[in-house]
């Protein structure tokens, strides 16, 4: 269909909204918006089926603006579709407590599908959102009844491209062969240091195409909107591959600057969008203004997206009669509610069980878990044998003609790419029929620190499994050996690090990642075995931090997490030869017992005995629940994990020294209070 | 030349070296060493030139081992050519306080140039030294004088191979056209996970193209040894671009289970030992055997090698006599001491100088010594206008062939790409002739956390310069804004985290970045202006925390950072004005001021009185150094800085507050000592 002037006043009005915002907060990113409106344009109104009234439409298409700053783009969209997102919204565009940040943010924006701005992200987090589809496509489509079938749709920038994220999700999406899945890279060949040919001067058509994508190229993205149609339903035709369009674009169009990264990440100056407004016909003397026949047609499209999600609703009624539990299944997952009494299916312990390195304690809750939770989603990073995330009998999610799986697997291959895992783990968690859990060690989990921090920050429920948590790895030495690794990620907000001490408190931690709808969790495990605990129960567990020992008449209070717990329980017969008493602590997730009462709390650390802390890492963040702290502030040693231990004095000799010092350093201090008594609140 | 015995004898030595050692550990990776003696053998015999007895010449072609797993290869070779690794350092492989670690170490071992193992580092590394050859030839070379001309060889896999890092790194070699890189690809289709094709499924050489490489494939890499060595000279001969040769070989080559993921991380069984043996010609009794012709032909190349170097320090010495300058400059840098009195050009501030944001302090600094100390190559990923990382008057690291720099140029353009610019710069490092420092923001130094890591755990003088450092960076909001990033990389081993409160503090943290030979440092510099302080000295900065306001009868210490020294500064006069007295305490650097004594540490947070810490990220760490913490556990907000420091309260309102509840809960207890003093030393 030929396009109109009510279609150019449309592209036009978008870039005017994207200069008025930018220079209203005096802040912002007006280039991307003004050299992608066109295709933003196309594509929404011609390609995209969405219902503005409802953001939360299972079957919407997606869309990621993994160029995030460019984020004036989608909120002048998800306005101009009717989207609860005011003309006032815009205006406080970058304000605190607006609902328009600098970067788009899921959780506090409607219709914003992830929370991007950290480059190559939004890309894999499309991705994910494809596999996500592929998958919940695979376990729901029935014949007659195509319930699942939205594209995603994905724009991305050279920031995006050079990321090796964004690298790594690529090659992801091109060996599972996601025909889902359309990208459109914005090649403008600016960014912030200027010309792209200061550093980035490959063929990104054909690094795609070796990864296995259909590319296309559309060279004028500022005027052709016919050929970006074509290129668009051209990838969606292509239907056993991802699509990449590549859109040779002005950034800035319109700007005097234009072409430039003059025009990247700064707000017009006013003489400039005086000349901007005057060439597309606008007012230069009025701001943030919608031209009637705009908001017309673009609401038209969104009465369009109501009655697609209407049917859609008739639909999955229809389905319900002919598929009753299928039906039920994904009702309920919409919910993000588990299913009734799944949490009987964990597995307990006695302490007469024998000892079990808690990454197999892992596998068994997946093992145990994985039939009655079908949106839980396993995968590695390539270290499957090793993190133990598969169950017995598991499919691959794999493109079925590679003879080795199927779309309805629930096992993910994710291949040595930590970050993209996670990334895409954020995306499947967003799409919102899907539960992620994906392996690697724990010190390769800081190679995914970026999508991990996204995983907090957008309140994604992503577990990842973490094995191979400590020096007690042994022999990979201490490049494999975190000791900073637990401290980083309990700094982070809105993020449960678990290190479970043995087998109740592993599925402790499992009901606590699963039922947390909007807190990821790490799942920090050992490579070693461990005993099982007395006094360890799933009801203790879930506190975060519980009394494994008690003693009434203790001298101190020892406060450990996993492999230690069963070492410092040692200790304390070593201290008992020595004349002291000790009750010991443990404290599987700090976040979660920061959340308990203040009574319950000092009940397990309490006043008037110290506290000493024992885990084989940096004492980092330690300070805030003990006294003193017995850690390890250095890299650790390549060697059996007895030894390592040894080395470091991680005994239960090492450790009643350092408890008897303690216990005679604060003999003097009246009153001896507990840390956590505070004398303030932090903010929240 | 064609190939003997001698050398199937040689390839075989390390096959069973390899088989051995990992038999005797009980742990480790046979897979790759017997799949890449072959290789190696040819490599290392054919055209590398090293002298053992010095690993340091500065002339000697590199080697890194990106597949770090596969050490037993490297420390076989090191052992055979008559480094100072003994048989007997190989028995003791993986054990603990060997020189013969789980993963190669550059610290711990003479001829590892640098310290591998996390997948993909070691690759970005080499491109780091090729760099570093490329820069270091340009500025030193003089007719006649082809002082610096060695090649950077590396092996990589599977597993390097999907890692974003190397993406990143190979598309950034590919543009900077470096032909004295030539890497090999183990292309023996087994990872972890078994068979490549369950994730890894992309056309690696096709890939390697589009990043502007010289691509091969020698198809039987377990015999063909002619076609390795032709590869490998084509690879020299091709000088405008690196190289890629993929090398088809068998994992495990001779073991009952090769070419499988058996071999990759298992020793092998005994009986499987006996028959690799037998098919070698080895006796199947006897453990740790080189023949003695092995040793001959190694020894003899090495011998090559020695005498390559006594000519090269002819030629060394010569060139003194025609370059003084150069001569002594190259000499000094070999020391890396820095250039006598430089640090007199540090710029130095006066309090009645204006505020200035540090990320200007730091630039600052730049723009005043960069003459003065010539090994410095600063660079950005892609912010450089934001970092301020640029000097007036800076070239660019760049082909001449591309018309915007030049091979002796001091400006990396490192692209949006945080990771492999934090491993380029440990390969840099590593060379000897380099102290690079390289940009990005706070928060995105986080994507570089796995190279970050390993510039502490390998003692690089790396410099990273991470401006916009907190909320205060303001509108681009949360997404961009740290909490937990300090606490991170503060408990990380062997790391300077720098956060200065003014233009002496930033002087102060970059004479000890630079004069810190193995250390790296991260300076976290502000977007927004900062006063200069009244008590503020290099020589007080230097000491990582000094008192900035005394205060003989303070009722409180304030301890804070960068930013929020001033605001406690004004918070001191809110208080004053409710009857409070406060002293203030600038802590710029943990890890510098924990070095200080005790004495002086207790002279700045002092026992009798409460310490509050203030710093508008994540709390943790700081009870270390104070008894209350007001900071900023949640993520921030997008908006103007000064509102976004208002509505989380870092206000003098704010601290003031916060100081009173703290004085208020302390009045009763006794003694109440300073967090410094501890009840026992941690273990160093």
């Amino acid at each position: 269909m030929p396009y109109s002037k009510t279609d150019e006043l449309a592209i036009n009005t978008i870039r005017t909204l994207a200069v008025d915002a930018t220079f209203t907060a005096n802040s912002g990113h007006p280039g991307a918006p003004m050299g992608m409106a066109p295709v933003a344009h196309v594509l929404f109104n011609k390609f995209m089926t969405f219902n503005p009234k409802n953001p939360d439409w299972l079957n919407r298409d997606r869309f990621v603006l993994s160029n995030g700053h460019g984020c004036m783009l989608q909120y002048a969209l998800l306005h101009l579709f009717g989207y609860k997102l005011s003309i006032d919204d815009l205006k406080h565009f970058r304000q605190v407590d607006s609902i328009t940040p600098g970067h788009p943010e899921a959780h506090d924006t409607p219709g914003i599908e992830v929370t991007t701005g950290p480059l190559g992200q939004g890309f894999a987090n499309a991705v994910g959102l494809a596999i996500a589809q592929a998958h919940t496509g695979a376990v729901f489509n029935k014949p007659g009844f195509e319930l699942v079938n939205n594209h995603t749709f994905c724009f991305f920038g050279d920031g995006c491209a050079m990321e090796g994220i964004a690298s790594e999700a690529a090659s992801t999406a091109g060996h599972l062969q996601l025909g889902n899945l359309i990208a459109i890279y914005d090649d403008n060949h600016i960014s912030i240091d200027g010309d792209t040919k200061v550093a980035f001067t490959e063929d990104v058509m054909k690094r795609f195409e070796a990864y296995g994508w259909h590319t296309q190229w559309v060279k004028d993205g500022d005027n052709d909107l016919e050929s970006i149609e074509a290129a668009i339903q051209k990838a969606k035709d292509v239907k056993d591959k991802p699509s990449v369009i590549k859109l040779t674009t002005t950034i800035g169009f319109g700007s005097k600057l234009q072409g430039t990264h003059g025009v990247h990440g700064n707000p017009l100056k006013a003489d400039d969008i005086k000349q901007v407004k005057e060439k597309f016909g606008f007012d230069p003397e009025k701001m943030f203004v919608v031209p009637q026949e705009v908001y017309d047609m673009y609401h038209k499209h969104a009465a369009d997206g109501a009655a697609a999600e209407e049917e859609w609703n008739k639909l999955f009624s229809k389905y319900g009669e002919e598929h009753k539990d299928l039906h039920a299944d994904l009702a309920r997952r919409l919910t993000r509610d588990l299913p009734e009494g799944w949490q009987n299916k964990l597995p307990t312990y006695k302490p007469t069980d024998s000892a079990i390195a808690s990454r197999k304690l892992s596998e068994a809750v997946l093992q145990s878990i994985h039939d009655i939770v079908p949106e839980l989603i396993s995968g590695s990073a390539d270290l499957t044998g090793s993190n133990n995330t598969i169950w017995k009998g598991a499919v691959d999610f794999q493109p079925p003609n590679l003879g080795i799986g199927d779309w309805s697997g629930r096992y993910m291959r994710y291949g040595v790419r930590e970050h993209a895992m996670a990334a895409i783990m954020n995306g499947m968690s967003a799409y919102g029929t899907i539960i992620p859990a994906g392996g690697t060690f724990l010190n390769f989990v800081s190679y995914a620190a970026g999508a991990v921090r996204l995983s907090s920050l957008s309140h994604q429920r992503v577990i990842y499994v973490a094995t191979h948590d400590s020096i007690g790895l042994g022999e990979d030495g201490p490049t494999h050996q975190p000791i900073e690794t637990l401290a980083h990620f309990r700094a982070l907000p809105n993020m449960m690090v678990w290190r479970p001490a043995d087998g109740n408190e592993c599925s402790a931690a499992y009901y606590m990642a699963l039922t947390s709808k909007s807190t990821p969790s790490i799942l920090a495990l050992t490579r070693q075995n461990l005993p099982q605990l007395e006094g360890s129960t799933i009801e203790n567990g879930i506190k975060g931090g519980y009394v494994a020992l008690e003693d009434k008449e203790a001298d101190i209070t020892l406060v450990s997490t996993g492999s230690e717990v069963c070492i410092c329980l040692e200790a304390v017969k070593t201290l008992k030869d020595q004349g002291l008493k000790a009750r010991v602590v443990s404290l599987p997730c700090f976040e979660v017992f920061d959340a308990q009462s203040k009574d319950y709390k000092l009940s397990v650390i309490p006043d008037g005995i110290p506290a000493m802390s024992v885990e084989v890492m940096s004492t980092m963040g330690w300070e805030k629940y003990s006294h003193e702290q017995f850690g390890l502030n250095r890299f650790g040693a390549s060697g059996p994990y007895k030894k390592v231990y040894e080395k470091f004095e991680f005994t239960p000799e090492g450790i009643a020294k350092r408890a008897k010092l303690t216990v005679d350093f604060y003999k003097d201090v009246k009153p001896l209070r507990s840390p956590l008594n505070r004398a303030f609140q932090q903010l929240i």
